[in-house]
Formats: structure tokens, sequence, C-alpha cells
């Protein structure tokens, strides 16, 4: 494809994107914070556009919601409508959106009220809840290119099953998210929609690959988000934008209709997940979908209904904490928030130990070599195809694979070895007695536009298939505080150059997340667990 | 490797099997049926090596059995004993054994009297029952070759996780038993012990891969036996000798130390399952290993409960009739069956309808080409190490593999190709409304020696990954009644091939099977079908 045509294909999705906002509810450019103002993370709430009423819709829970909803006072239209324009600012000030959907909405969400007027039911548990979604996660009629130039054509022939899913138990989508080029970084840049900044701080990334998704719960445009996570891709632009990210273990939720690169391979499994501003929303979401039994339409699920767990009391856990990976150190502020939390958990009475981690580097040299069994030629197939230009960090991750594709024979060495590793962890977490692990959601908090390259903070638990939620700790990057640790002695040049990248004056106000993980297949524990651990580690003093 | 060398590695296992057998308990020539004796099924029950009490040991179900041992009123190692005996005779008439285990089964048998006699109570649900196995099922500090003599060297380093958790429920292991070249012929011959016969009818075949474990249920010679089945090599042996075959779902049993060419391949995974002779042994042995939660050591099994299901009453179930693939016609007597089993199900009143399959010919082209993706060369690979004689049906079998290995992304395509088939057929089934579907096990019953070739009967369920279970219909093939379909016209070659493997004359004696086949995961459910089912069918009149 020549430069004009690649140009031309990109550019007719940015058309839809600018066609699909109501300009109602687009603030003037003056009325927008000047372009040298980082943290724009409270200036939706001190904006007049939405009324009071609006300000605490779009402050509320999904739960809170939707009881209101089910109680009558308070209607889906009013709460598409307050996170519409929340959705319409935000992407005025992080451009995380991809397209919106308005009338879809607000006619799912006038359908819903009718149906309630008439029933006097909610339709479902996730009535009314807006829910915002991932460029790659298909809507039917509406063109899904997974952020490749080459796929903008491709028109979705159905709504995800997940998308299905949400829909029959009430939810309204609103609003498509941005992602990265080959949605494998932990940024959020590409060739069509250019570049999503973190609201907290405009000169980092939001996080990626579900970048946009990171906005749009960090600014609360949504009461759920879905991402899809195979490196931390859900976890880490939630935890750099300050909200929860789940990663379910792998056949819970359903996958049919994601648009990606490379479908049928099965030897790390990409998962869709939520985003949400509470733990309890992760449960809301979680318990709607399976409870759907979507492994009657999706048949390689795992058809496990979704428990109900107990909330934990501290004296129910006991929690191993890996503050370094042994791989690459976490800067300054992870390890200031990691500290403050074990020493809240402690004082909680939850039994709190050190976790030395298991040989994470063996991890990553097996999940490494697994996203890419075909030598990434899907992807490099892909941008060749279209001549859009290739990003650093596209290339930095590609180049993870293997110059030449596996042979089967080859990739099933590799099924073997990663099973084994997943038994051995397993293992070493029964004999140390530790039901779930406290570890950094990332190297640092969020990182400078295009330089996130260390993602085995999140990787090593899909390589595992654990499912782990990433939590606001409350606390953001402090310059005062989080200076460079001075006397730190990099282990490697990787060690080094993460390293490198910390200065705290470039981090101000990043929020600081930390993770829970949990295991194989224990989804409810832990996000049970991370209730407990999230409310501890929150509470102030 | 020369002839002489692996005609040497072969006698050595020979050897191993003829020092590990009891004399004392082997018949004198003269007192064994002759070889134009074909029908040798009953014969072990007027064999007088065996007492009246241990007659009666053996011709009880596995549930019985140990209820008399929990009331102390039988050991362990009388009844070890008793199916020891048994067993030798039966290796004397069918050549299905590949080592006894003599002394460990009697010292094992011995330890868990010791433990009733102190204790008072079982060891657990299999206590004291004695269970045959398949060779490539591994058994610590015990050649595992996988009936190939290239691996005739290889020890076991540690028994198969199923073995240990049999053996901790109870469990006696008493001897292996014999298996096919490749390990993928319905068929029991190979250069190590040679071939393994039918005991209903020696001219033909026991049926394979686990060609072994169907004479040593057939002939009473274990409680329950292990197998592995990949397209029928637990189901075909057991409906060619007369007793139940199960085939789970994939991931609830454990795998792990099964010896076999191309670990790691997970396109078509391979499921270790029992052979009973009742159904009711058949759920008594998957509640034993699935409640003591093998996936806490092998982290690929899914997590899932054993379900206790309520027996179900004859207007519970839906039950779809496949009376031909379409593809390959039943042989008479099969289809005698299948109309008599409708009937005696329809007066029971079950409401049973036909089901037209759903193009089992896709399902074919998918699951054959996965069962080699790397072009068979695991398997070649191996024969050509050792230089041993390639069979017929070996060559017929790895012949369908693509001459060359897939590439991965060819391997993908599959994958997806293969989901999407799975997905379809389960839709089908609820839009019939159909819970379970009846269908013959095998083209025919038994074959002749060397000639079984067509396995679609029972492969397409691997292919859909769906739970299903042989059990004997109570006939046997009756060439007064069995004539040949004489106005058959076969609609390809493939059909014709197989319609002319039959004559009524050949085939008499051979018990006349059916298969119940379940959806996917629903085990629980099909073995209560199955128990239902078989009840209502082998009814006499």
């Amino acid at each position: 494809m020549v430069s004009s045509e690649w140009e031309a294909k990109a550019e007719h999705c940015r058309t839809i994107l600018q066609d699909s906002l109501n300009p109602a509810w687009l603030l003037a450019q003056e009325d927008l914070p000047s372009a040298d103002e980082l943290n724009v993370s409270s200036f939706i709430d001190t904006c007049a556009l939405l009324s009071p009423r609006e300000h605490k819709i779009t402050n509320s829970d999904g739960a809170d919601l939707v009881i209101k909803m089910a109680a009558g006072s308070l209607t889906a239209v009013e709460t598409v409508t307050a996170f519409l324009k929340r959705a319409h600012i935000a992407h005025q000030l992080t451009n995380f959106a991809t397209e919106f959907m308005v009338s879809d909405a607000l006619k799912a969400a006038a359908d819903l009220d009718a149906y309630y007027k008439s029933t006097g039911k909610i339709k479902g548990a996730l009535h009314g809840l807006p829910i915002s979604t991932k460029e790659h996660i298909g809507h039917q009629g509406r063109i899904c290119h997974s952020a490749y130039v080459a796929w903008a054509d491709n028109i979705a022939t159905e709504d995800a099953l997940i998308v299905q899913i949400a829909k029959e138990a009430g939810a309204v989508f609103h609003v498509r998210t941005n992602e990265p080029q080959s949605v494998m970084h932990l940024d959020c840049s590409n060739y069509i929609y250019g570049t999503t900044v973190n609201p907290h701080n405009r000169r980092l990334t939001c996080g990626g690959s579900s970048g946009g998704e990171g906005v749009s719960l960090g600014l609360r445009c949504a009461v759920l988000g879905l991402g899809t996570d195979l490196g931390g891709s859900v976890r880490v632009p939630a935890a750099f934008c300050g909200s929860y990210g789940l990663r379910t273990t792998a056949l819970r939720n359903p996958y049919k209709g994601i648009c990606i690169p490379g479908a049928g391979q099965e030897s790390i499994r990409c998962v869709v997940s939520p985003l949400a501003n509470s733990v309890a929303d992760l449960d809301l979401f979680q318990r709607a979908i399976i409870e759907s039994e979507p492994w009657e339409t999706e048949t390689s699920l795992v058809p496990l209904q979704w428990r109900s767990v107990q909330p934990y009391s501290p004296q129910d856990l006991t929690v191993g904490v890996i503050w370094d990976d042994g791989v690459v150190h976490p800067h300054p502020p992870v390890t200031r928030a990691l500290k403050q939390a074990v020493n809240k958990l402690k004082e909680a009475g939850i039994k709190v130990v050190d976790f030395d981690p298991f040989n994470h580097q063996e991890g990553w040299a097996i999940i490494s070599t697994l996203y890419f069994p075909d030598g990434a030629r899907a992807q490099k197939d892909l941008l060749d195809l279209s001549g859009e230009p290739v990003a650093e960090l596209t290339t930095w991750i590609l180049d993870k694979a293997r110059p030449e594709p596996l042979t089967v024979t080859e990739n099933w060495e590799l099924n073997s070895r990663r099973d084994a590793y997943r038994d051995a962890y397993h293992q070493l977490m029964r004999q140390r007695g530790v039901d779930f692990l406290l570890t950094p959601a990332y190297i640092g908090c969020a990182s400078e536009l295009g330089t996130a390259q260390y993602i085995q903070y999140t990787s090593i638990w899909n390589m595992v298939d654990w499912p782990c939620i990433t939590f606001p700790t409350g606390l953001k990057v402090d310059p005062k505080i989080d200076s460079i640790e001075s006397n730190y002695q990099p282990r490697s040049a990787e060690d080094e150059r993460e390293y490198k990248k910390y200065a705290p004056e470039i981090f101000t106000d990043a929020p600081i997340a930390l993770q829970v993980v949990g295991k194989h297949f224990r989804d409810e524990e832990t996000i049970a667990a991370t209730a407990l651990i999230s409310k501890i580690v929150q509470k102030s003093g």
C-alpha cells in the first residue's frame, strides 16, 4: 500500500471518530486546561457541563446505580447521558476514544427505561450501566481493526460474545477506546488515532494495551471497561490511571469476536476482562457474565459457575510479598507503597511473608517465545500489508519473537516447559502456605510516553495463568518523598535501563498501584482478597 | 539400529513378561482350549484353578467388593490373588499382558489388609480393587515404551499421576497390558509382544489401542482398567470385548506420566479413562480420582468437582440416534442391535429421535490432520530409530498426516476450525433438544486381525471433546440372524471397503456394543444416562 493509501484509511477511521462526537458535549478550546497543565484528573469534577446530579451519577459505583435504577429513582438515559458527557470531555483531555456510539447507547438506555416502566423490573444485573470497550472488541456493523491500518475495512458481523451477554444483562455500550499498534505495548499510540495520554500527568502514558480503557475508568467515563490481557494489557492501564484491572483465568470469560491476528494460538491465551472503579463492580460484572453460562455458546470455555465467596477476614489470609522479581528492581514509589501496604496489612492482622519469586526469567523465556510462535509473522504481515510506519515499541516487542517460526514440535516442547513451570510455581505456593501474592503492578508508576518496555511484573501471571487484579493504593508519586535510590547497583543492562527511567519530577502525581495475584481458577477468591487488601491499604493514616 | 539390536530389545521386554508370571497360576498346555476353539470367553469360569470363592470374587463388581472388604468379610489379598490368577489364564488364552506385578500387588494388598486390621477402616474408595493398566501408563521403576522398541530402555521415574491417586484411594495395580505399534490402531499387535486376540472369537482383534485392557475387563482379570483414548482407544476395545469403556472430557483426569510421542500437542488431547464391567464402577473410579483434586498437582486440569447426578428416569431424557454417520454404513449386527435398543428405549418411555449427524467428514478432516501436525515425525522418528518393522495399520494411520509438518499458523487455523465445528455441533444438540446420542461404537463388532481401519464412529467425539461410553448390549453376532445386507449400495470406495469386511460367520459370538455420547464436560450426566440406557437395552425380552 502506498503511503497515501494507508493514510486515507487511517483518516477514514478518524473521520468516523470525529463524526461520532456530539458537539453539544464538547468544551470550547479556551475552556479546556492548557497543554502544560499535566494533571487533569479532577478537571471534569469541576466542570459545569455536567449537572450536579450528573456529577453524582458518574461518581457512583455500578452496584449503587443499579439499585437506584431498580428503585426507579434514576433512569438509564440519565445515567448513560452523564457518562457520555464525561467521556466527551475526557476525550478532549486525553484522546482516549476511537468511536462514540451516542445514538445507539441512548436508544438502548431508552429501551431499558421503557422495559422498567412496563415491567417494574430491571433487565439484568448490569441494567443501565455504561461500559466502554477496547477498540478490537467487536461491535456489529462497526469497523474493528485492532489498531492495524490494514484492517481498517474490517466490519464486525456481530457483537463480541461478551458484549452480547452484557447487553442481555442490561449493559449499555457507549464508547470504544484506543489501543497501541500491535496491541502489545504498555503504552497507547498508533498511526490511526495518535497517542492517548495519562490524565494524572499528561507527559505519561495511560498504559496499554487497553490504554483507552485506563483513561475511561480513570476519569469515570464508564462504570466498567472491557480490555484484553495477554501480558498485562488490562492491569497496567488500570494501574497507571488509578482504577482496578482484573485479569481472569483463561477460558472463563468468552473471547469470541475479538479481532486480533493469530487466532487459534492457544499456548498463551489472551483474556477479555473488566476494569472498574471498585472491586465490587468487578465481581458484579463477572457474575453477570458467568451466570449466563457462556460455555453454551463458546464451548471451549470451562463450565465453572461463578462461586459466591464469603468476604475474607484478615486472619483468613496469608499473603506473600514479592518486593522485586529478581530481574528488574521497582522504582522508589512502588517500593514505598509496597512497604506501607505491608505495614498496614500486618497491623490489620493479615499474615504477610516475604516471597522469593520462582525464576521469573525462565517464565519470561517461555512466554516471550510463545507470544509469537510464528516468528510474529501474523503481526508483521499486517504491518507490511498497510505500509504504516512501525513504532519503536512495536519493533521492540516483536523482536522478542525468534527470527524464524517455531516448528510445531518446538511449540509442543515449550508447551510442556510451560506446564512444568506452572505446576512448579503452584507447588511453591502450597509449600509456603501462601494464598495470595502482593506484587508491584509494574516497575514504576506509568511511564514516559513511548518508553514502557518491561512487562514482566504482569506477564509472569499470564505465563502461569493465574487471576490477578491491580488496584490503586491511594498514593501518588511525590517528588519530595520518592527520591532516586542513589545507592542501587543494577544487576544487569536491562535492570539499569529501567532504573535510569526514574526521575521523581517526571512522575509527579502518577497513581501508585499494586497487584494481588491468586491461584489458577481462583478468580472469585482473588476478587474477595483484593476487596479486603485494597480496603486496608487505602485506609488513610 | 540393526535388526539384531531391536530384536534384542524386544526380547528383553518379553523376558520381563515371562519372568513376571507366577508358574503356579499357569495351566498346562493340554488343559487350555485348543487353538481352533475361538470363543474362550467362558473358559475361565469353568476352570478349577480358581476356587469357587475366587470365581465369585472375580465375578463381582468393584462397589460390592469394597463393601465386603469394608465389612471385613473379604481381604484385599484374597481379592487381588483371585484376579491375578484369572489374569494368568487370560494371558494364556489371548496374550494380553505385557508385565505382571505379582509381588508388588500382593504386598500392596497385604498392606491394605494390615491397614484395615489396625484401623477398622478401608483406605479409600478403591480399597483392594485390582486395576490393570495399558503399558504406556507409567509405573515407577518399570519400563514404559509405548510399544516403540526405541523406548524399550525407558524406565518410568514415577507412577503416572492417575496411578498415584488410585493407589492413594486403595487401588492395587497387578498387570500391565498390550497396545499396538504407534498406539493408534483399533487393533493390538506390536513387534515386542505380538498380537492380543479377542476372547469371544480369537480370529478377531480385541480392539485397540487399549486392546489388552479390553481383554482384561472382558475376561474379568481386573475390576477396572486404565487406557488412553485419542480416537476411540478405550471405547473400542471395551466394545469389542464386552465391557464398558469411558472417554471423559479432556482435562478432567490427570494425564501426567503417560509415555507417548508428541508431548505438548494440545490441539486434540489424549485422555486417560477407565474400562469397567459396570457403569457404577466407572462412576466409582471417576469420583475417587476427581475427589482427590488432581488439579492441585497437574494444574492444567479443570477444577471441576465430580458432581452427584440423580439417577435418571426415562422421562428425563431425549436421546438422538445416529444410525449411520453418513460416511461408512454400519454392519448388520450393529444396526440390529441399534434397532432393538431404540425399540426398548421407546417402550421404556424415553423420547428417542433420529439424529442426522453434523458433517462427520469435516470433523474427520480436522481431527485427522490435528492428530499429526508434525507430519507424524514424532512417531516416524521413533520407528526409524529402532528399525523395527512398520505394521500395515501403522502406515495406514500415519499416512493420514500431511506429508510435511504444519506450520504453527496452519495449526492455528485448524484450531479455529475445530472450535467452530465444536460450537456448531453443540448448537445442533441444543436446537434439536437432544441430551444424549446413541450411536454405533464401530462399524461392526470387532474386526478381523489387522484390518480395523475406520475409527470415525468414536473419533468424532474426540473431535468435539464430548464424554462417551461404549457399553455391551448383551447381544452377540449370530450368523443365523445377521446376514449380509445384500441390497446395500456403498456410497464411496471407503464405504465399500468396510462393507466388504462383513461376513456373518467370521464374526460369530462377537459382542455387540453401542455408544452413549453426552455434551462437553457432562461426564457425570453421561454416566447416569448410560446407567439407565444400558439397563433398559440389556433387559432380556
